[in-house]
């Protein structure tokens, strides 16, 4: 994978495996495919299979991120239910830089795209950190998954 | 629409109808839907939906893009036949900054989302600038269209 | 001048000459120092000498920049006489996205330091681009004063 | 302190005081300006002054900064001597994202002028988290110390 190439780069999604999110920063088998990192911004994107069930660990987002959900729904902060939002698909969401997130769960069979600026920094119930997640650390993880 | 809310924004994307993209900038009835702005970056955020035979103005981009196309069909400088890129659905570009495209075809219905960062500069054959299209113009051809 | 390498960019200040800013951008004999170029999100920084009188033509920011003032005064959107700011060095200025600065004016020699998101519109009374100067834009002209 | 302000921001530089840097952060009395807190993109802007012999702990930068340094002398990931870089005023330098600095070392009176896009990551010597510093945390160490 390369970044800031002067023409673009490219990537055809259906010829690209899914592979098993870190499990130490997810609930239940969520997979996922990275699309791009750019080096000198600190940002990057992926897209996300979220199987019924399945919930990412808690997290803040240290720079702002943008969510496209295709399929399914996922409840943000917790669902509507609880002051957060429920997203229901095809559905848009903009978190904000700093935007914390105690639980973003699957209740269905959903899938999302994200573009995302900066770090991940999940943490534990008192808010000391456990992974810093950033462009080089999703980069090192994709390539341990898939050998490239 | 409200940008940069601390608890984050969200759009029901089949709830807000598609509206006609400005006829000066694109040939054929392409339409959009606005998703995002950020004021403070001059980002901006949008879904198009662009039926077979038509295209988009010759712009410049002045800052990264990063597309998902996510059905159809896109042909982008000119397409792979002619030293550019054909993307074909589902698929995810990186445009980057200063990538200038004088042809971006759809030679089948097709739509995808894309995530902006900074204005677009249509121009013409001799790289005059006809129309810079940044987040408050989107914002504004937005409002004019829908009335919000 | 390279961007975005691994280990970090230099310049020793002092040891780079000033040279004219294109005047077709200026009134007055304004001096410059092109110190980065950005080539992934279009940012770019750069220093400039503005001897009395001088001033900047009629521009947009299309993102953000900041500036630190390190000696004399600008006049920026009029001066603080004309509902715009009048900056006194030592100081600081965030310049917001889509800020107009119809007159960007020294009273005294100043220096500033600004980094810069994006380009800026060079507009003339009614708004048309007169000259859109983004980070490549800014590295051409600096490297064809410089031949380097 | 407000940001994003249609208008821009100002900061008088020298009638605002120094505060002490939070001394975890450092070593020595470093001192400091928090000038600018940009909430959607996560980045920040400060000047800090440098008494010969302090420096700052160890960290690395999770998106790219850009420093001005105005007076003295900065050894970077342990100056030149070391394979880092000594800078000395007046001198600029890009840090990129990514980049580690365990040695950032004033051997003189000094003066830098930062723009940071993006948290610090202060780390202990296994590279373990000790204290994650954004936008929202040097905003509110700065609002304790000056109770504004």
């Amino acid at each position: 994978m390369t970044a800031n190439s002067p023409v673009g780069d490219y990537v055809q999604m259906d010829a690209v495996d899914w592979v098993p999110f870190p499990e130490s920063l997810c609930d239940g088998p969520i997979r996922w495919k990275l699309l791009h990192v750019a080096p000198e911004s600190g940002a990057w994107t992926a897209i996300f299979d979220c199987p019924k069930g399945t919930s990412f660990a808690r997290h803040v987002h240290m720079g702002p991120g943008e969510y496209f959900l295709t399929r399914g729904r996922m409840n943000v902060r917790g669902g509507s239910t609880e002051g957060g939002a429920t997203a229901i698909a095809p559905s848009y969401g903009y978190e904000a830089c700093n935007a914390r997130h105690d639980n973003t769960e699957f209740p269905e069979d959903s899938e999302f795209y994200m573009t995302f600026l900066g770090p991940l920094n999940f943490i534990d119930a008192d808010g000391n950190t456990i992974a810093l997640v950033g462009c080089q650390q999703v980069l090192d993880a994709w390539s341990a998954s898939t050998g490239s």
